[in-house]
């Protein structure tokens, strides 16, 4: 089948909207991105080698793929994802492709589908739509592509408009890699690294005993000492800050805070390291380290991001074959306001902090996210994350949390990805259906264009630098 | 930037079923106002005094404005809301009004936003959209139409078209200002007073005892006498009947009822009074009383309405400094079908109940209250409440509720405001939104243009009126 | 008023969209239906009688119907619902059937009105709506074809081109009626039973000691014998596979699983037995039973089907006067991510195993129940059940689910009804939304029209066939 490119593909359907749409994407269409939260390997743009193969590039490591052509009973061997065990050979990157190509009827309606799409259009100059019998024939050609100097990772960069792209780093990382890129006179990006402490945080994560005992023996302090352990993360941080971190992430199951005092606090934390504390004790120390996250934040200025509500590795057989990340994590019911309210009370409204609030349960955005944005201060909505990155879901977010709290609030769009090349997509995306949304304000009499212009706009630019500190 | 209002805003967008809708909002444009629940100050009506400024009228006490420019970094005082602590000076009105007017496009696509157009270009006559250039302009120009006659309270109220508006009254208020006003030649419009006895029911209220202690003095009996309490509620309720009470509304964080026998009740008042529950207990207590309270309806025919599910006061800080009502009282998942059980067992269907349920939690629209609409004769949909009363927020909900209950089983539309200036405003937006769903339904082949007319019109005037037994 | 049909009903407005709608609905319209979950009594074919009268027809066995005449304050008595209590008569048809036409109003915009529409204008040429002055007339009008052998279960089967049926059975069932049928030379549908457990994995049903004790007998095992219970529910699922039946269906409040060892649950179930079970070990053992049911499906290839989180019988002096399946089953929030997660980890991807998951709160489709289909092989999302099997909702199901799982991870379409009547109305719908839907996903660019066919009848054709083992 042919595969075509719609110039209006996302924009509404009715002839006077889509004219209207159209202008106001032909505004933002070309303005350069900004990419405040991501999972993009620094180490990409320091290397700047060409990419393996198609396989490489957008299968194997992309989830959101794999996952669905698992379902569909394709074991994840076969589409090139490692067996950390060994049992089961994996596949040659060409074989797994090809498994791919047969099943792109898969994708049809999805979000990957359409990033897929807009990659093999834009990117790839592919005309064919992927089928069992042009699997090879497209592996070649995209392999090919791949070798030019067009295709490497800075090129590419510079190509898709990147003007800020954060990564995600673990808390002891020494960030030689962001040093050595910003170092790097021929490299003109800006690359920035994010604190993500998690496995530092929750008592329940595997590696937490590891972990703390490796940040003791970095700040010299016993693992067992709590204001040791403060103080060694209050110092990470500003490692980051040094280098140009703009926020630290945490990845939470319910968005729990808790108000312990110095006293508990440190109590707990020498039974975690241990490993003595059951789930309750547990969630309650991640709930305060969130509570002292904050405090961190509104002392040294990053930007805390708040993702939260999601079971992860709910697979175990999966989980021990091939590793986390590998298409099985699902959203559960989240609760923000009384969850968040002890975090809220002490800072919703302090000077300069900021918090961004993820979600995979959309039922929270009219709920809770908006009308706590509408009040506090600090709290800004995060771009619709995950599940909800797609054009419906995006479409509904802006209806959810608009009525109640206007366009000012949230956080502009966030890709949130490991799939460097689906960037543009992503960002086009966003702008194509923030473009519809604003449009039909506009077509309903709700709005008048020039203010969709300038909401568009802003949407693109003045809010993610706004609510990240850029 | 230009003020315009499109006569046919809030239509749909496709031109035959904008067409069709113009048609149906043609049919009930015009028609009287009634406004069975809302927070209007009936001395209002009784003193028919000019309005101070334009800061009184539209801003200070409107915590949907102020709350967004809060959100925005602008502390309340400077909103001119009253500081009652004395320790921030609160902003002259002119002040105010200026820092709204800059700060119009976070309104942009807000329901705020299109109330406030909607007065400014229907009653104002405005041609400008408020920005830092013109909003002492605005100021002078709003100000000078407050003096002229037509801008007292009760031309607009003829202006308006009101039939019928509904006050919200604290159940020992005597209701002399109502007397006044129904005694009034001059003044031919009926106003009802609404009975809300939360502080009276709710053990957790901070005004629980002091308030439990003036009903006893009223009536004679001892404070911590149950049957006592029970009669002088019953009382109380009959005193508002005399007044024209239409209605009983109860705002409960949860919609729990528990059907407790005399004794326990009883014994849980007494240390009720006495201040000695805990959270649960006096959770428990207040669901009793939600249960009394509808058997006190059964007997008395005031019409029980219940808005459930929202976190009052959310920030204690701003509470202190600010008060109550200050912009963030923050909804929460709330469940119906289990909670209201007990009382739907008693009087679900019980004679010439009525029971309205509102929610600020919309997915329980579909999964919950359209279900128990569709079988209990007692029970009506109340309308899209507070969060929920905007645009898309309303055909949300239209599409949630009727395929399920259809459209005879609602309360009509509620304003629910404290803004007398937007009642027409959010009255109108119901009807061009109804007419808008009803529109989609002819063009879709679903229902056809008579019935859609006869719904148009029974949705405004007689399902409120036989909702709320007008 | 006139009663109208408009061929292009629930097709999208927007003019080229509705065109590319037509297009894929033609494509679909005319195709064979397949019925794998539903309540039609199979001795309707068997003994393939006349239907007695449009009441019996169309309205007293239909509780979409009976409760929303009685939410308007009619009692069940009064449309022909059989008091079981004797205490009030029971109308007779024609009073009943003039009941529901002066009423007809209620059911303008729900799905109820809909499937009525289709069958009073496709199946009985009516050209009125229904309403006071003409209710008598059509009583008779439809009570004179239903004599007609054209109006018989048989030939209404194979007009309405009925290629599998499935009906709902009870575990004991002996199945005669199936197999008379099957052997019926003179008819050569295909019906086939349902395994349907839920009385007896349930120790919370009412009737769980004596089904349990039936069961005991006819397995010859004592009665506490929890191997022998085990024995005698896979024996009983063998008699149903013997039958023809593809699948097994679950009803449960909420779709937990636990994993008990056979110590643990052999104690529990002779407890259960003997009715000696709080309400929280009643429902851990269900879980454990859920599980034990997917293991026989995994052996047995039964496809499990599970309809979790409705509050059934929630009017309990309407369940003592007229029995159960009369209007008031409410929904709950129901969780899928952690409840089914124990079942999952076993059998998730287990070879040939398939597992359905229905559901009424429809916010664990984006959330829960997409993401789940969207990784294990085993798990296919049910079409829209119940409440939410309506045009609106439908669209909403599918905006939800797609954009993460896809169009093949999806049940395709189950009716799920017992109103014979009204399977084609049903079916037409959701064809017809599906084209609607898929139209859209087309005029916004997201999906070439090929692709869209090839969706559109594999969603009538190959899904059902592929996840319900046809």
């Amino acid at each position: 089948m042919h595969l075509e490119s719609d110039p209006d593909r996302l924009l509404p359907v009715d002839p006077r909207t889509r004219e209207i749409a159209r202008e106001l994407y032909r505004q933002t269409a070309e303005l350069p991105i900004l990419s405040p939260h991501g999972h993009v390997d620094p180490g990409l743009l320091l290397d700047d080698e060409a990419f393996a193969d198609p396989t490489e590039l957008l299968l194997r490591h992309d989830h959101y793929v794999t996952r669905l052509l698992h379902a569909s009973g394709i074991a994840l061997n076969e589409l090139a994802v490692p067996d950390r065990t060994g049992a089961a050979p994996t596949a040659d990157p060409r074989t797994a492709w090809r498994r791919f190509c047969e099943n792109w009827h898969l994708f049809a309606g999805t979000a990957s589908g359409y990033w897929l799409h807009h990659q093999f259009a834009a990117l790839f100059g592919l005309t064919e739509q992927p089928d069992a019998a042009n699997a090879d024939a497209l592996y070649d050609r995209i392999s090919a592509m791949l070798t030019a100097p067009s295709f490497r990772p800075r090129a590419l960069f510079d190509a898709f408009g990147i003007e800020f792209l954060a990564t995600t780093d673990d808390p002891l990382d020494d960030l030689a890699v962001h040093r050595a890129l910003a170092a790097d006179p021929a490299f003109a990006g800006r690359v920035a690294p994010t604190f993500r402490p998690d496995a530092y945080l929750n008592p329940a994560h595997p590696d937490f005993t590891a972990n703390i005992e490796r940040l003791a023996a970095w700040s010299g302090s016993a693992a067992d000492d709590y204001d040791g352990y403060l103080a060694a993360l209050e110092a990470r941080r500003a490692h980051f800050v040094t280098h140009g971190a703009v926020s630290a992430d945490h990845g939470v199951l319910q968005p729990l805070t808790v108000d312990l005092g110095p006293d508990e606090a440190s109590a707990l934390f020498s039974r975690a390291v241990r490993g003595r504390l059951g789930d309750i004790e547990a969630a309650v120390f991640q709930g305060h380290m969130l509570l002292e996250s904050a405090r961190m934040s509104v002392e040294d200025g990053l930007v805390m991001t708040v993702h939260a509500g999601v079971l992860r590795n709910h697979s175990t057989a999966t989980f021990e074959t091939f590793g986390p990340d590998t298409g099985h994590d699902i959203p559960l019911r989240t609760g923000y306001a009384e969850a968040l309210r002890p975090l809220l009370q002490r800072y919703g409204n302090a000077d300069d902090f900021h918090l961004v609030l993820f979600t995979v349960d959309e039922t929270s955005f009219s709920r809770e996210i908006a009308p706590l944005a509408g009040f506090y201060q600090s709290l800004y909505i995060g771009a619709p994350w995950w599940f909800l990155d797609a054009p419906d879901a995006i479409l509904r977010f802006r209806a959810a949390v608009t009525e109640t709290a206007g366009f000012y609030r949230g956080s502009g769009f966030v890709d949130d990805t490991r799939a460097f090349l689906s960037i543009p997509a992503r960002h086009d995306m966003a702008r194509r259906l923030d473009a519809s949304f604003l449009a039909r304000l506009v077509a309903e009499g709700r709005l008048d264009a020039p203010m969709a212009g300038r909401i568009a706009r802003d949407l693109v630019d003045a809010l993610p630098r706004k609510a990240f500190k850029l």
